[in-house]
């Protein structure tokens, strides 16, 4: 118990050494590490959160560690920031493709102490990986990073989930993807506050920025992301071109990515998502917390009966589910 | 009420247009979609549940109906089968991808009473779709069709999910894919029991087939479907090739489909995947059932002002989540 309190406190002084073994203790979900987020939670809401999605192939690491060469870099309107990158690569853990991002990383940012890296590969659930990255980005935050950047590999909700975690979301895309990709990108093009179109020297540039116009045009009456500051200015999201392997379009969008803080904070809507986030963090873990308890209260013997009578079809699902949930409270008011 | 009574009848006897009528009740949640349900669960369990998944443009829509038609008609070990086709496209309603495979569709399978086909679309939550994907399967197998093919598009772990309502998984691929799309494969790989690669004809066809069975090989170990069984006989996922346009390989696969569906009930396979997936479905419904009690007792004034302290970093998260489960406890044993 004193060792995770040397833990927090090393985290909060910027020690690299304490700050990775507590994300470790968090990513496997031990119960020191969740001591740790109770203390570390005061520390936190100063990040800007900055979700990375899009295509497979789109070269996104690529683009991050642009962005992140760039970040290190003052600008006209601030100061070099320091910044947290965290890989999350919802493959099977042997594909190895979050350590081989990690060594290609490591050529271009190793050794600069204003940046840290973490990858994350699923272990399980999939579900359980939003989780475990929403409580790396706390530590992460409480550590006194300026910027952390949640890149996640593919376009299925749970990459939507997490890219939620973030005040701005940036979609990557490539040019020449085909249709199919693009219609499975429609959702995740709902939820980008920045559109980028990386390799924006492959052929097929101009139809892809078409594409991703039109998209964007359709999507935006159902954008509902800021609705509740619905009398401030709308955010237009960008559709900006960018070569990662050449340094080519980065300033423009690392640019984009400092209006669209500035506009967040300007409109409230800053706040806004941070609630957001927040509320359904809770409520997941309302759930998870809900099904524990009833999990410890249910009689084994009533579970497997019942259990038993949906496999020989005497009761349907939803009967089932009512009659293990009833008996809950009756055990609960007795 | 007579209404949905009627409806169940009509379904139990054929009518489709009574099917078409219901499935819509329970797509959208409807209270009689769900009595319907209950009514209509003890009919069910005889149909073989089939998962289609795999890259976008690997074609899966066109096999899936090369599949069908063959599957109408009788082979040497069995009769002709009847059909239902469930397409499930988590994509935005605005990309009108759910649409336009129906007219694809149509034009080979229409008009034949042996096949019905209903395409879904996300209204909201992905979530919310396994749940409605899982629903109308449960119509269409009580409404006694031999087999139900389910096609998701994409690679996520949504479609994962979907995937899992199957007794027998294939995952359809084509030459040629991306070292990065063959990433994101790895999770579903892990799923598939019959790998196919359509579009056979196409150049790359060597090396997908290579990494392929590369894969399978390192996903082999982990495979934990069947662990139950693990003094029966394996099943090696095969790895089959077809050309969906020009109706090549198919019978080749339908007689995999044919096999794995004989090697899971001679294994005592098909009800442990039976029991796994009705267990899921249960926990997602008492799940949702505990959340909405709770809801329903949890005083709005405790609510918002323990979200207030969260949001102003007073409590974290875990905190917040217990406090309000408690105070749940505290109602329910006054």
């Amino acid at each position: 118990m004193t060792e995770i309190l040397d833990l927090v406190t090393g985290v909060l002084n910027g020690k690299r050494l304490a700050l990775a073994r507590l994300l470790t203790l968090v990513e496997n979900n031990a119960p020191e590490g969740q001591v740790a987020l109770d203390q570390l939670y005061t520390h936190t809401g100063h990040a800007h959160l900055i979700g990375v999605t899009g295509s497979p192939g789109a070269g996104k690491s690529s683009l991050v560690n642009q962005i992140a060469l760039k970040m290190r870099q003052p600008s006209a309107d601030r100061p070099a920031l320091t910044l947290a990158v965290v890989a999350v690569d919802p493959t099977s853990p042997f594909t190895g493709g979050a350590v081989l991002g990690d060594r290609v990383r490591m050529r271009d940012l190793a050794g600069d102490p204003g940046i840290f890296i973490r990858s994350m590969a699923t272990r399980g659930a999939l579900g359980g990986l939003a989780r475990a990255t929403a409580n790396v980005v706390q530590v992460l935050d409480a550590a006194g990073f300026d910027v952390i950047m949640v890149e996640t590999v593919g376009a299925g909700q749970s990459e939507v989930d997490i890219a939620r975690l973030a005040h701005t979301t940036l979609v990557i895309e490539a040019p020449g993807m085909g249709d199919d990709i693009q219609a499975i990108k429609a959702g995740i093009l709902e939820i980008a506050d920045i559109l980028v179109i990386n390799k924006a020297d492959y052929p097929g540039l101009e139809s892809t920025v078409r594409a991703l116009r039109a998209m964007l045009e359709l999507g935006h009456p159902t954008r509902h992301h800021d609705a509740q500051s619905a009398s401030t200015p709308l955010w237009i999201p960008p559709v900006l071109q960018t070569v990662a392997t050449r340094a080519e379009g980065i300033s423009e969008l690392v640019n984009a990515i400092d209006d669209h803080a500035r506009h967040l904070r300007e409109t409230g809507a800053w706040q806004i998502r941070d609630r957001i986030r927040l509320q359904s963090e809770l409520e997941s873990l309302i759930q998870t917390e809900l099904t524990s308890q009833w999990r410890a209260k249910i009689p084994a013997g009533l579970y497997n009966q019942t259990l038993a009578e949906l496999e020989s079809r005497q009761i349907s699902p939803l009967q089932a589910a009512k009659r293990l949930t009833q008996s809950h409270l009756v055990v609960l008011e007795e």
